[in-house]
Formats: structure tokens, C-alpha cells, sequence
């Protein structure tokens, strides 16, 4: 383990790589933009998949898999989702390599596709051409589908988990007899994500509406949920897509109703990604390393013995056991670290940069008295408990530490989150603290173009829930019917 | 659902297609060799996924993702590797789409890639570049790697799950600080293989070594399992690869070990595919349709009400919602079926078709008597039950299904395993019975070759377990240490 990570305050940027490399979570391969996801990050994303996946078949969701490539004629058929998808992607052109004489190996020329492939950005198209084969009637719908599937957008900048070329995601892609019905469904998986977000990954987000310029490129309205990173920048985690009937008018799906008329499908899709992962680390970590909530930990609680002679560690080893198999009882994970290669002081750094919520210590005079030292993460409180009945006492640590993480958060969000009035102000404000900048705004493209080209601040989303507060525009002093959330943004 | 399926005796390749089209397990897509896998099919596969990921990390193995994208050069560091791989392949060479002034969209010839990519039909080569950072040490082995993955391999004749372009697998990579360390993996891991074979999804497999011929493009020595197909093929189900230190050596990959010696690292690899969907298939299917062993079945228990009037349902409900409860407390998963849209006969066909191992039926008079009508998918037996304690007999009829499908499974391989003597005899049986031919081969690759080229069968494996009994190659004549399985092959 390489000892310490960069300050936040000294290099934000090189704070979050350090956590993400030394913390064993992930690494850039050798294909540029592309990264390797390591052991103990993919733990983390697979716990965060299956809650994930539970609540969508739960809400009645079902998974299935599509085709990685799609023609390149099916861009075309819906204008807006090829300008915005179509662009920075990767083309297969041919099918065969070749060995030259020399040894090495060229492209075959003569194994040239007719009709390029492209490496699905989103799967909207191949999935809707299938909807077509699928539904005649009204008896066919609602189609309710997940795929968890890799996807490339070829970025020309990229980082780690935030913005990288191959990312991991899910994609639901439903199919509705009804615009209401597609539209629930849009706001249901809004729902799911917020949830999931606040409760999972302790990560406060905000729910709203995008303006047309952020939304999905293909949908006729687009929600997200939003939160706040530590460096005041704010991070889209999710979104959810009303469709209209738009891909179904593009591939031409239509259904019979229930009166026998033709119709065409009412469609939504809804995604999250590996970039998740970006959000829950600059959510919660700190100048140590990464600090997980305890829902999402892959080691919940780890046990570091302190000895000298190996008979000592036998002893310890045999009132840890007894330790771990009530823990199991409990479905608490854990990890006793026995490694003879590494001193305490090493391991207590590692688990610390490895985000565990809970760290046992336990050594000689522990074994004479009869207890345990207890650390949390979150806040590196240490304090020395009887062994008997520590399951319970972390067990009701864990609860805490996930409750106090995410209100943390909420601190930190409402002290960085601002009410400002005029363009100066607002300019000054986003210039010198950055955060939620909530502000009027007229409604107007060109007004949100222009603030993002002077401010790079963008409207992050017309929140939900908020009081319908009517105003004036900071910019051209039309009417406002809300505040809307503008931020510098990953 | 589409009424009837080819039989087998009428046209086997026509059967296999009707099951996996008509019970809704997958469906060709619009990218030639590429499939769909739709909800009930996924629904298995993620059955499969669950239980060999829990068996691999068991046994200590941890998941990770490396790239989809695999740089040319890559492959040519391996010699036999890139014969065998980089020739059917999906290439990567732009990054860039653009519009045209027609409106059609165009590879923007500027966006090409200074080294074209591969689309990974295995990660062994990128794996290897990384693992290269990751290994220093004995202290850092041995790394025990498995990815749950889509790869593509450019076929020319695809078919359903047997055989598509891009395919879902998982691919284990391990490095070892000895010979006999990952030569142990890879027989473990293939152990594993067999007994999710065996034991899930009630196929007997045998498990032996490839022959030089036959073995992955890379590999000192891969072992497989091997199973016997309803119409007298084998399909190799799972394959485990001995690595040596080959690629260690293509990608220099040292590592110090305990006396301070540099020494190349020792590797294994091990994968099982969407291609087991196939398998799982052709084993045990009837022509009604789709048998699943009750361990692999989304649907273990369908219950099909029986009535005319609204209120006969509103009862039998209430009696079915009992049922339910216990079914749900003892962890067997159902599916009540009270569509009014559909007749109970249409019904009754279609989860046939679906392969669901146990139907209940229950009427009117059932209410009265108390009683229910169980149905077995595996024998089509019928037999009147008691309500009462109904989920017991359900639990032991699921284990007795298993072991039944297993039973008929061996069955079907014992008589359709040949011993023969001579080459005549050989052929005959070939072309006239297949199966399994277990026969005396000199070992060398010219003979095998020949018999291939002859007959169409191919040596499967070099099986274990077999009494090492000493004979006489029938086509040459000369030594053989013991017999191998020949069979045509999928």
C-alpha cells in the first residue's frame, strides 16, 4: 500500500485519482480511455447492482440482453438521438485479420463489412427495431425490460469511473399502451434512483426536470437526479426518460388498442452507470481514503490482531473466531487480517484508505480484560468495548455510521447551496464558491447558453418539490415561475 | 404462444430452433450472428451466472472488468494466440461518425485510429498487459481473477446460444507463483465445471484433456467436459486452460520469488458461455418442449386455475393464496396464472413449452374435495393431491424431477456409447448411430486428422477416470496407453 493520497485542498483532482488507484478501485488499461475495474471496486458496484436490480424486479422489471453492435442506419432513423449519439462512437469496419509476411498483422482488407457497425452508445435503437417483432396489441404491453450491458461513447477526455470511453450500466428500455402509463413509469424509476441514492449510498440528490438543451437526445422531456461533489461541482447520477412516441415512430411500432385503432407505442428509458462509483467516493471520503457507507461496503468490519509471538496470535485468534461467527449470524461482513507480512499501524492506514466503516483491534491486554477497540471511520472515534455482545454494538454502529454519512452530506449540500438574485452576484458566487446555485431563469435556451458560456455554470435541473417561487430572470428580467439549480458540473 | 414444434425424428435442427424461438429464450437480431436473449431465456442464464459466481468465490476467486477493446498488436505476442483468435474478428478502426448532406451518416475518415482495436473473443492478452503492473512478488500471487463478460468471435454459421458472434461468458484468469499451483486451478476449476454440470444442470459430462489439435490457441494443455446431445453429437461445455508460463512470456510478466530469484509467473484460464443455454436445451427437451431441472427453473411450481364463472376464480384464489404462502415460505418460486384471456388447455401447452417443471391444476371440484391435480413436466404423469401439505410433496417431487432428468440424461449416454475395435467398425458406428465412440487412438495428430477428415468426428477428450487399458490404434495399428471419446461435435 503506497503510503498517504493528496490533500483535497491541496489538488482536488489528484485526490480522487489517488483514492480511486490506491484504494485498489480501478486503473486506466492500456486502451486509451478505457479503464480496468479492480477486485475490490467491482465488489462495490456489484452490491450497488444488486439492490439495484432487486428494486427494478420488484417494480416488475425483467432483465434481457441486446446485441453490442448496431447498424449504422439505425442512427438515422430517430434525428435527434444521431446528433447526439452518433458522433464520438466506435466503428467496426471490418471482420478479419491477416498475417503479413513479416510477421505482423494487418487489417483484411477484402473482410470489409457492407454496412458499418457501431459499438452501442445507448441501445435505444436495436431495441426498439426488436419492440417491433414484439407487439401487435395492446395484450403485448407494457414491455418492461433491464439490460446490464458495457457501452462506449469515445471521450476525448476521460476519468476514472467519471467519464471514461467502455462504461458499465444498465439501461431500462419499457414500451406503454398510453402516455400516462410511460410517463409514470419515467418518474417511478426517477424514484427508484433517488431512493437508491439516499438510502444506499448515502448520497443526498435532487430530483427535477432538464431543460431541452441537457436532455437525452431523442426524448421529449428528461429528469435526473443530482448531487453535490465535496469541490462544489455537481454530478448527474442518474436519468430517466419520457420517450414519447418518438423511437416507436422512428421503427414504426405500433399496437392495436382496446377500440381496434392503431396506435403508435409510448416509450421510457432509464439509466445508471459505473460513474455511481465517482459519485459515492467524492460524496463521503476524506484526506485518509475513501469512506464507504456501510449498505454498500463490500468488508463491513475488519479485525486486526496485535502480537508479537505467534502464540499470542493463537490465543487472539480464538476469541476472534467466536467474534466472527456471530457477526456471520448477523450478515455482517467482515475480514480477519492475520497477514504476518504487514505491522498494525500499516493495516489500520490500508483499511482506512480502503473505506471500512468498523475497525476491530484487538491484542494481549485485550485478551486478559476481556475486550475489544473499536474505531469508526466516518468520524475515528476509538473506544474499547466488552468482547461479549460487540456483534450487537456494531451492528447498530453500522446504522449510525450510514445515517451520519449521508447527513453529512446534507450539511454539506445545504451550506453549499445558494440563494442568489442577480447575475453579479450569481457570477461571484459560482467564481468563488461554486455549489447549488438557485436562481431565476426565463425559460429561454439562448438565457441558459449564455450563462454557461460567461459562468460554466449549467441548470443542473428544474428541481421537484421545490416551492413554485415566482421571479425574475437574473439575466433578462423576464418571468421566472421557479428557481432552477445551476452548477459547474463533471 | 405458436401451437406445436418440429419433432425430432422429423427434423432435430428445426426442434432445437422451435424451443428456443417459441418458449421466449432468445431470437436472431438484426446484426447477422448476433442474438437477443429475451426475459425467460436471460432468466435462466442469470440462474446459471448466480450459482457458478457463488461457486468461484468460494473457492477464493474475485470479479473484475478489464476492456472490450483489445489494441492489434496485442495478439501478435503470442504466437499460437493470434492464430487461433485474431482472425475472425470484429475491428475496431474508426471513432467517428458524420453527416452527410444527403442526411445520411457517414465513418468520418479523419476519426481513424492510429492502432485499430479488437473487440476482445478473449481477454487473455489484456489481462496480461495489466497483471504485468500488478506483479512483482510471490507476495502479490496468486491472482485469482474471474470476468463476467460479452465477447465476439466473427462465425460464419451462427446458431441460437450454440454459436453467435457475440456471446455473454465468464472467463477466469489466475496467476500462480508455481507449475503445480495452476495446473491445481485448473483442474479445480474444471472439478467445478463438472460438478455445476452435474449436479444444476442434471448433464452428465465427462471430463478428460484436449488433444494437441484441439487445445486453446495459447494453452500447454486444456481439459473440458463433454456432453452427449439428444441426436448423438457432443458439445463441449466448459473448457479449463493450462497456461504454462506463456504468457507470462508474451507480455514479461517476472516475479521474485522466495529465495530472490526473477521467475515468469504461471497461469490459468477457464470459461463456460451462453453456449450452456444450448446445452441445457438439447439435454433434456422433449418434443412438447423445453424440460428444465428445478434448480435452473425461473418457474419451479405454475398453478392454473379452472373455472367459468368470476366468482368459481374469487374461491379457488383464496385456496391458491394458501398454497402460495407455503410454496413461498419453503423457497420455491410459482407463477399463478389467472389470465382470462387464454383457455386452461392453451395454457397447459405453453408452459410445456416453457419447460416448468411442476403444474397444479385446480376447479371447482377440487374446492369441494379439497383436493388439486399435479402434473410433472419430465414424465407428463398426473396425480390428484390433498391440499393439505401439497407444498411438501411439491418440494420432494422438485428434487426427484432432478435427479430423474439427471438419471435419463445418463441413460441416453449409456446406450449411446459405442466401444469399437476397428476403423470399419468405427465408421459404421459413426454414420450410423453416433454417440460417443470410445476408441484406441496412436496419439498423433496426423491420425486424428485423418479420422476427422474421413468421418467427421473428432476426438473429444483424452478422458479421466477411465481405466488406462492398453490397445491398438484402429487406424494405425500402433500403441495406445487408453481409449478417447470421438463423437461429431457442435
Amino acid at each position: 500500500m503506497a503510503k498517504g493520497i493528496t490533500k483535497r485542498k491541496d489538488n482536488y483532482y489528484k485526490w480522487y485519482n489517488d483514492i480511486v488507484m490506491k484504494a485498489g478501485l480501478a486503473e486506466n488499461s492500456s486502451v486509451r480511455g478505457c479503464m480496468v475495474i479492480k477486485p475490490y471496486g467491482f465488489a462495490i458496484w456489484e452490491k450497488m447492482k444488486e439492490c439495484l436490480d432487486k428494486m427494478f424486479k420488484e417494480t416488475g422489471h425483467e432483465n434481457a440482453y441486446f446485441p453490442l453492435f448496431i447498424p449504422k442506419s439505425f442512427f438515422s432513423k430517430e434525428a435527434n438521438h444521431v446528433d447526439g449519439f452518433a458522433k464520438e462512437c466506435a466503428v467496426v469496419t471490418h471482420y478479419r485479420l491477416k498475417n503479413k509476411e513479416d510477421g505482423t498483422i494487418v487489417v483484411d482488407e477484402t473482410a470489409k463489412l457492407e454496412e458499418e457497425l457501431i459499438i452501442r452508445p445507448t441501445s435505444e435503437t436495436i431495441i426498439w427495431s426488436t419492440y417491433k417483432k414484439w407487439i401487435q396489441s395492446y395484450r403485448d404491453l407494457p414491455i418492461l425490460i433491464n439490460q446490464w450491458a458495457n457501452v462506449v461513447r469515445w471521450e476525448m477526455r476521460t476519468r476514472l469511473f467519471l467519464r471514461t470511453a467502455e462504461f458499465l450500466w444498465q439501461e431500462g428500455h419499457t414500451a406503454h399502451a398510453s402516455k400516462k402509463e410511460a410517463l409514470d413509469e419515467t418518474i417511478q424509476m426517477l424514484n427508484i434512483y433517488s431512493e437508491f441514492a439516499e438510502k444506499w449510498m448515502a448520497m443526498p440528490v435532487i430530483k427535477g426536470k432538464k431543460t431541452e438543451n441537457e436532455k437525452f437526445a431523442g426524448a421529449i422531456e428528461t429528469f435526473s437526479i443530482e448531487a453535490l461533489m465535496q469541490d462544489g461541482k455537481a454530478l448527474q447520477s442518474g436519468t430517466s426518460h419520457f420517450l414519447g412516441q418518438n423511437f416507436a415512430k422512428a421503427f414504426d411500432v405500433k399496437f392495436t388498442n382496446k377500440t381496434g385503432k392503431l396506435e403508435y407505442v409510448w416509450a421510457s428509458s432509464w439509466g445508471v452507470s459505473t460513474r455511481l462509483m465517482g459519485a459515492l467516493i467524492m460524496a463521503h471520503s476524506d484526506d485518509k481514503g475513501l469512506v464507504l457507507p456501510p449498505k454498500l461496503a463490500p468488508i463491513q468490519v475488519v479485525i486486526i490482531p496485535i502480537y508479537r509471538k505467534k502464540e499470542e496470535l493463537i490465543t487472539i485468534k480464538k476469541v476472534v473466531n467466536k467474534i466472527l461467527i456471530k457477526l456471520k449470524e448477523k450478515g455482517i461482513s467482515y475480514k480477519f487480517d492475520e497477514r504476518d507480512t504487514h505491522r498494525p499501524g500499516h493495516k489500520f492506514a490500508e483499511y482506512e484508505l480502503k473505506g471500512v466503516p468498523i475497525r476491530l483491534a484487538i491484542g494481549k491486554r485485550d485478551i486478559k480484560n476481556g475486550t475489544i477497540e473499536l474505531a469508526r471511520r466516518d468520524t475515528y472515534e476509538k473506544k474499547t468495548y466488552e468482547q461479549i455482545g460487540i456483534e450487537n454494538i456494531i451492528q447498530e454502529l453500522l446504522e449510525e455510521i450510514q445515517e451520519n454519512i449521508y447527513l453529512k452530506a446534507i450539511k454539506f449540500r445545504k451550506e453549499n447551496s445558494h440563494i442568489v438574485n442577480t447575475y453579479d452576484e450569481f457570477k461571484k458566487v459560482i467564481n468563488e464558491k461554486q455549489g447549488f446555485v438557485f436562481a431565476h431563469w426565463d425559460g429561454t435556451s439562448e438565457t441558459e447558453k449564455k450563462i454557461k458560456n460567461e459562468t460554466k455554470a449549467s441548470i443542473r435541473n428544474i428541481p421537484f418539490g421545490y416551492p413554485e417561487e415566482e421571479g425574475k430572470c437574473i439575466v433578462t428580467g423576464k418571468y421566472s415561475k421557479q428557481r432552477v439549480i445551476f452548477a459547474k458540473a463533471y
